[in-house]
């Protein structure tokens, strides 16, 4: 949840000044979302999220990212879309930060979902990957599988200070994972952070993603292992074969996948389960005091990795014959 | 602002089966009220707020808040009207604490009020006090005159390092305001903590007050008081008389003041700085780490008791002949 950039009514007024949505109605800040600030926004003709990126995204990136929620808002997929001012804008600033206006998505995110909403939520998935196909614009993956060894290289001491012996076996799997990582499947638009609190259901049903702001291209297969991570361990960090099984016979419902895709998702997910992990341990010590979020436990994918790790084809349980 | 207290969907729809407002369509964690956490909370059948009420409130208060914003809502005035449950109920328990489902006001507060701004606040204010005229149920001001000088017993300490010396000036106030202390004033529903951020406006149009969660019974001028400290400083601590102005305008557009509450409004404005002095001198050593909110300065509190004590005169400045 995060807060970090105060708005006033005033600062308001005059952004709105330049669109055509109407005067607010009500304005407050949102727990949503954790890099940036957000706020929802009421006129008297809609409701609207308002975004105050922050240092965390790179502004560079944000036309790929706002095009992208547009183009899927407009090839059939239930993703919020973006607002262009009168001159056709979608990025716009205050208070010297970038900001975006984007339509308000219903639905509800799961604090703990079931075995129905993971099959929910690979729907969700595969229909991204299908809306987004065609989309012209591409973002490389900046948090992939190339940039990991660099990523840790800072790290060696804070791994060691959460678990002593951590760092040597981290080193272990950032080879493997380099010497076994899969290349030449099919690439696309991919979520990279489809977690439970990026996913809306209403009514039990898939409703929405949000939250694209590490989407980039990638292989799709990837973006699966990501979810695979993120849907179906338990809270005792047990991996729930019913629930991958779940996830993927819900995407497979709408995209299958071919073999050599599922092949690669024990690697990809083991690889999906370092990427969460080094950015939580970058995040662990980094947070600053007045952010209003607590950082998320690097542990969590340490243990997650570790399931990986020892049995490599687990994810694979879950695959369909 | 403030999201305390996590409350996941099944909870949710645990708490919405005993209602009859529908199924949860949305429901976000907002930044609003600062001692409760609040939600967003979409239907398909409206919108609402859920409040969770932590430590700070006792449960015993809440049928007098909740039951006096009710009688407001029902009495003309733009109160959120709380929701009872299909056994009539108000007050529900949310992850063993408290909590109400209360109607969604439209309205924006505003950062920096205008002295148009206060005039229409002093209008929303007189309007409260009429509309709570025969509210049957009385809530003693616990923070009031009587409270202060043993709210203090405990602050010398902080108070001296706030600001050496500060603990005899305060001790002094004290004195001073126990000896002044008008009594006879008439007395109502005020709700002693009418601050911009509490105050809804709609195209510059006085639109509603909410988080009731400090009202009680007192003099009606105290209300008054609390609002031109709340209102008519400018940022620079200097107090502005054309804002005060403005305020007592709107007021007795609607309730003109009595002499003796004209006479009273020095003394009362000196106190109710002291109030807020201490109830922030209170939170500035003991706010937890975790609570994702912002401890308010008692310095600002400070700077106003050092102008009523200079001054005491000034807020008469602002009032009618």
């Amino acid at each position: 949840m995060a807060v970090y950039t105060d708005v006033t009514d005033e600062e308001l007024a005059g952004l709105l000044a330049d669109f055509d949505i109407g005067q607010a109605t009500a304005f407050k800040g949102i727990a949503e979302g954790v890099s940036n600030s957000n706020f929802l926004l009421e006129t008297d003709r809609g409701r609207y999220i308002l975004t105050v990126y922050e240092a965390r995204t790179n502004p560079d990136d944000l036309p790929f990212f706002l095009e992208l929620m547009r183009w899927l808002a407009r090839h059939g997929y239930p993703s919020a879309e973006p607002v262009a001012d009168r001159e056709g804008r979608l990025v716009r600033r205050v208070r010297g930060k970038p900001c975006a206006i984007i339509g308000f998505l219903a639905g509800l995110s799961v604090r703990r979902p079931t075995v129905a909403h993971c099959r929910e939520a690979g729907i969700g998935l595969a229909d991204l990957h299908l809306a987004g196909n065609g989309f012209p614009m591409r973002r490389d993956n900046d948090l992939g599988q190339p940039a990991w060894a660099g990523m840790f290289a800072d790290l060696h001491g804070d791994a060691e200070t959460l678990k002593p012996g951590l760092a040597a076996t981290i080193d272990a799997d950032l080879a493997s994972l380099a010497a076994r990582w899969p290349r030449g499947l099919p690439q696309g638009v991919i979520h990279a952070d489809y977690f439970p609190d990026n996913v809306f259901f209403t009514g039990g049903r898939f409703a929405g993603a949000i939250d694209f702001y590490f989407a980039c291209t990638d292989a799709l297969a990837y973006d699966v292992a990501v979810a695979l991570n993120a849907w179906c361990f338990e809270a005792d960090g047990s991996f729930n074969i019913t629930s991958a099984r779940a996830l993927l016979a819900g995407y497979e419902s709408r995209r299958p996948l071919s073999d050599a895709e599922r092949a690669a998702l024990p690697v990809m997910a083991h690889g999906a389960a370092m990427r969460f992990f080094l950015t939580r341990l970058q995040d662990w010590h980094s947070t600053p005091a007045g952010a209003l979020v607590k950082a998320k436990d690097p542990l969590e994918y340490e243990r997650k990795l570790a399931v990986h790790r020892a049995s490599p084809d687990l994810v694979l349980f879950g695959a369909p014959a």
